[in-house]
């Protein structure tokens, strides 16, 4: 397929394409972005190229006159967590909205030039999520007009915290404000110096440095790091005291109401930035890592699609389709793996899902933009149904985009497990995705009680209310399917197209490749979930949490679907065999989701099942959807190729010899492992120092 | 709970036990096998590192006079795959095996001294599991007796061979075998030398190295390496000849029948030891890797549990067992977070599964050593059993044993993504055994085909025939599931114990707790499921590959599981109240696959709904078992810690800052965190020299 104007609408436009083309011509051969060798490099050595790539970056900005959104979007090239990002995204706009006035005159313009460099210390060693309970105290001295920051516990360690380890020269400290009185005012933020702007050496009282490795040597270039605090003073204004002070005799002046807009989204994304996670500031992050989408921190246009994660469909696909095993063809070579079913039936569906979800991404920014629009006004009727959105979606998305990772990774068979591959990598820097910036288990509860909540105010508390119709109009995004409670009609029942003994109607076989249909089933099962949730709340089962969060989340994101399918039609950008074939990518994402919410389907009698009382005689009614997964499958197999190559991956990007441009996989190989270490000497040194002894010993 | 018999009971009785502590206490405190400060050793030095421990357990071997079974056990006690496996396990018996007298005079002494380290060169960078287009050549040349191996393609090259990067002196070459008029007689196996005996440099002709680093930085102590062969010349005699010659003139002479026995179990596991998965090698294998056991591999009696896989319930369970968060409780401490649902239900299903497998293979071992026994007096009747069995158990196994490594891990949240949790290291080093040995998707369609056979067997082509009684009373335990087919029993059909509307017989709700209530249901759905594609398997679908192999596998796990129940009363070494809890934590391993099967139990009408026809007003009839799986885990919960200490692992094993017996968690990853070598340094060098320079730039 013609795959130009399709890349250009992935990238967000033709100028954006150009953008990003333009970037990595410059940066894919400068020395300082060399991926080559990265993969032997020390964690210390990881940790200072990444060091030198941030400031290189900056040169570039200078000498090459970057705009800003030229700049974001060459940071997202970096394929590697750097501490900057720690200092742009949480320290400095939690300082600047924060700070009062006194501070920002004298750190505003130094934090904008990275004359001094900050991490944001919340979690600590005994406490995550739960800030409520956060240990590091701040006691106010009246007599000095100080602050006493300190850790009294091991557990009280700052860790985990981004930066902090060896860069940091601030931070912004989450401590519970301790007023003279004793009294508790719960967590509070201080900025406070770590490190010596002359030396870079730790100031007295404060213990700090890397908590070390992390698992499959993921993020090596940030230095996440740990900190304790041994009654260390500030001065009274380090306080972060725009919305909460302190007077000088230790009266706490209670902040303004929490949620109430300060005039400027930007005031409003980054008030209760950690404690709350139906903060504005919390739905913006997930957004950003449900969808891979760097959203505006601050009202701001920059914004940036991380791709990482779609790099895992581009090399699996490209090296199923250059490795060839097993049965001859007609021409005499081995079949392409990627023409066996069990290979494509799991690589086609994870490429849909890279397709949807920078879709997803598009309509989410937008959403997210009208909701900080409305919030300057004043207008925070949006932030629940954001809260609610982003919360499920943050757990589907991450959860399905790592498993993609891992299966695109396993499905390379052997050579997939070579660090070549590129996948585990990216896998590595990504999964803490399911954990970080509210666990996922943790937000699928949040975005059930957000369903529950709408269930119940359509429907009253004993679910016998009716609602009006007008109710039923405005139903947000979220909860649209609700509508479906009151609706009189019925499901869409299919029957299963397969079974000879009771053919259907002509319907029904099509039925599985209609998408409103699929929509149809999916939004069935969302509102019957939350149905039978509400009746049992106060006795949940061991998954119930898990199947709502889901099912309510993959109505959300089907309909969006259903949208995006109605939009290929109204785009004139892209040529018309493009809008078929996404059309068809589209609907294979339809498909697979109803195949994964089987179980769902048939509990509720959305898939009937003939002849429920005939063991044996009656037929697999799953059968029929699975057997259009397998056609749409074979007939997507041609566009294959077109479609990974869209994504717009240059080989610097992708680094890996199994995803090539030109397909020269093995070379790549080959090429590759003349670099590892092992081989500089012949002779290893292990062999020389006697570690092979026991081969010299036996023959002596 | 007691756990000293228990453990005496998971340890293959008493006497395994001690041998095991009696090895580690001599291991965790040799410096050989210290494993502090490993995760940031580079590869060639964590390769060293597996050598001197290589070296060490032979000196200690000597030293303390360790017996044959004592070296397994302190093999498997090394968490690391070490260059000294290939040679045991691969080299070693394939060259006994199958080299001539003459060979065997000249190296066979050489081998088990390891006066020579071996290792088996089959798989090519364009080659793996389609042994039959291996590409390097075996060119017979009359005129010298020689044979010239040769790599005639870049594609050719070896790649992926354990021990062949920088350690082996010699291999086992694949190679097709050419005879000199250019026939090809398909691949055979050649005995070369690599390296210099003397100066362990690579002999002339041979290009050799390390492939590099694996995903994850798995197996970095192994050196999987790659050759190639320019024109090699090898004597006649190094053919490794037993069944295949040539002779001098260059004539082949046929082996006789391959799968006839050659007088001994030995003989018999190890030829056609990679070109056939149906091989007893191959079984042998997929026995080891699918139930965590090694095996006798040359008719000994030495075997061995291994246990890595186990170390996730063992270190997740202690971790949320100390980590307290959120609610406080009556003693105004936090919950401990293995008190929520979304844990613990998550936690003890994968314990579930640990113990299931122990006890799996303690019974798949049983029935390999009857088969080998067998096979040694000519009789192979149960070959075709233990691959139908292995093929499906090896991918049930790995699966899932990988799947709970990575849950535990994210079980864990932030602290389960730093190194220091030690699981992470596991998968690394355990997911590369879904790919190899026979990929999973592959084996899964050996797994389906052999119950197909079975199926046709039984009720011909057409699935009309009737088989007679007896040869029902005969089926093997690979397919015993087929007589629920011609039984006129109806199936097992459970209603929902919690439809208020339609209270159920006082039965029904206590079924989910009846283990033959849930093995019967998974039979049913494996009889129909294998009746269902013995109708379609002309045109499958895109998942049914997987659905029939998973399903038929289950269910001859859950028969297998409930033999373990029944062997739990008869076990008079076990306490009582021991024997109560393991009977739950096998039915929680039953509940929880009959949950994983929903989908088909719904489709195949083994789980009814009532009310079909009336949607909305029907209540989800899944939510019966939900609730028994929360309850179930909930009664086992005071038990948890007691059967994790009963798999009888140390600190040392572990490896585990978050695992730690003592449950001081933070002491262990506070300490942890100080060996970083990028805490060496309070002001670390990349300020040094200036990657921090757009600090001292911006300050200037």
């Amino acid at each position: 397929m013609a795959h130009r104007e399709l890349t250009s609408d992935v990238s967000d436009g033709k100028d954006e394409w150009e953008r990003k083309e333009r970037l990595v011509q410059v940066m894919s051969k400068d020395p300082a972005f060399d991926k080559r060798g990265r993969e032997w490099m020390t964690r210390t050595e990881k940790y200072s190229r990444g060091l030198r790539m941030i400031n290189r970056m900056y040169d570039l900005e200078n000498t090459l006159g970057w705009n800003r959104q030229d700049t974001t979007v060459a940071t997202g090239l970096l394929d590697e967590s750097l501490p900057i990002s720690l200092h742009v995204t949480a320290f400095e706009p939690v300082f600047l909205l924060q700070a009062s006035p006194e501070l920002l005159d004298r750190y505003a313009a130094l934090t904008a030039t990275r004359g001094i460099f900050g991490c944001y210390l919340q979690t600590e060693l005994g406490h995550g999520s739960n800030v409520a309970s956060l240990e590091t105290t701040a006691t106010y001295i009246p007599g000095t007009k100080e602050f006493d920051i300190h850790s009294p516990t091991l557990s009280s360690s700052k860790w985990w915290i981004g930066a902090l380890g060896k860069t940091a020269t601030h931070g912004v400290v989450q401590a519970k404000l301790i007023l003279p009185g004793g009294e508790d005012m719960g967590p509070h933020l201080f900025f406070v110096q770590l490190r010596s702007l002359e030396t870079h050496k730790l100031l007295p009282g404060i213990t700090a440095g890397d908590i070390g490795p992390k698992a499959f040597d993921g993020t090596p270039a940030n230095d996440n790091g740990f900190a304790r605090f041994n009654h260390v003073r500030i001065p009274k204004e380090h306080m972060l005291s725009k919305f909460a002070q302190v007077t000088d005799d230790g009266k706490y002046v209670k902040p303004p109401h929490a949620k109430i807009s300060y005039g400027g989204v930007g005031v409003y994304v980054f008030i209760l930035p950690t404690s709350d996670l139906t903060s504005p500031l919390f739905c913006r992050r997930r957004c950003c890592i449900s969808v891979h989408r760097w959203l505006p921190p601050l009202g701001g246009s920059q914004q940036e699609t991380n791709k990482q994660y779609n790099t895992a469909a581009v090399i699996a696909i490209r090296y199923a389709t250059v490795r060839r095993q097993g049965t001859k063809g007609h021409d005499g070579l081995e079949k392409q793996v990627i023409s066996y079913p069990s290979l494509h039936t799991r690589l086609l569906p994870i490429l849909s899902r890279a397709y949807v979800y920078i879709g997803m991404g598009r309509a989410l920014s937008r959403s997210f933009q009208t909701m900080a629009q409305r919030l300057s006004t004043g207008d925070a009727s949006l932030l629940a149904e954001l809260h609610a959105v982003t919360s499920g979606l943050k757990v589907l998305c991450t959860t399905s985009s790592v498993q993609d990772l891992e299966n695109a990774r396993r499905s390379m068979g052997g050579h997939g497990y070579g660090a070549f591959s590129g996948i585990g990598k990216v896998y590595a820097d990504m999964v803490p995705s399911v954990t970080y910036e509210g666990e996922n288990f943790v937000l699928d509860q949040q975005a059930v009680r957000a369903a529950l909540k709408a269930f119940k105010n359509l429907f009253g508390d004993d679910g016998k209310s009716r609602p009006s119709s007008s109710t039923l109009q405005n139903l947000p995004p979220s909860t649209y399917y609700l509508r479906l409670l009151i609706d009189s009609k019925e499901p869409p029942v299919l029957h299963d197209a397969s079974n000879n003994s009771h053919p259907p109607a002509s319907s029904s076989s099509s039925s599985w490749n209609d998408p409103e249909t699929l929509i149809l089933l999916l939004e069935w099962r969302a509102a019957l979930l939350v149905h039978e949730m509400a009746q049992t709340v106060e006795d949940p089962d061991a998954t119930i949490y898990q199947r709502v969060s889901k099912g309510t989340t993959e109505a959300f994101v089907a309909r969006r679907v259903g949208e995006m399918i109605s939009g290929l039609r109204a785009n004139s950008e892209l040529k018309k065999q493009d809008v078929g074939v996404l059309g068809r990518l589209y609907l294979l994402f339809l498909q697979t989701t109803v195949e994964s919410a089987l179980s769902d389907l048939l509990s509720f009698s959305l898939l009937r099942i003939q002849n429920p009382s005939r063991i044996g005689a009656s037929r697999d009614p799953t059968r029929g959807l699975r057997m259009a997964i397998a056609k749409n499958c074979l007939a997507l197999l041609p566009e294959a190729i077109g479609l990974t190559d869209a994504l717009g991956f240059s080989d610097w990007e992708l680094d890996s010899a199994l995803g090539v441009y030109d397909g020269r996989v093995y070379q790549a190989l080959w090429d590759r492992a003349q670099l590892e270490p092992l081989n500089a000497k012949e002779v290893p040194d292990a062999y020389e120092v006697g570690h092979l002894d026991s081969l010299l010993f036996a023959r002596s």
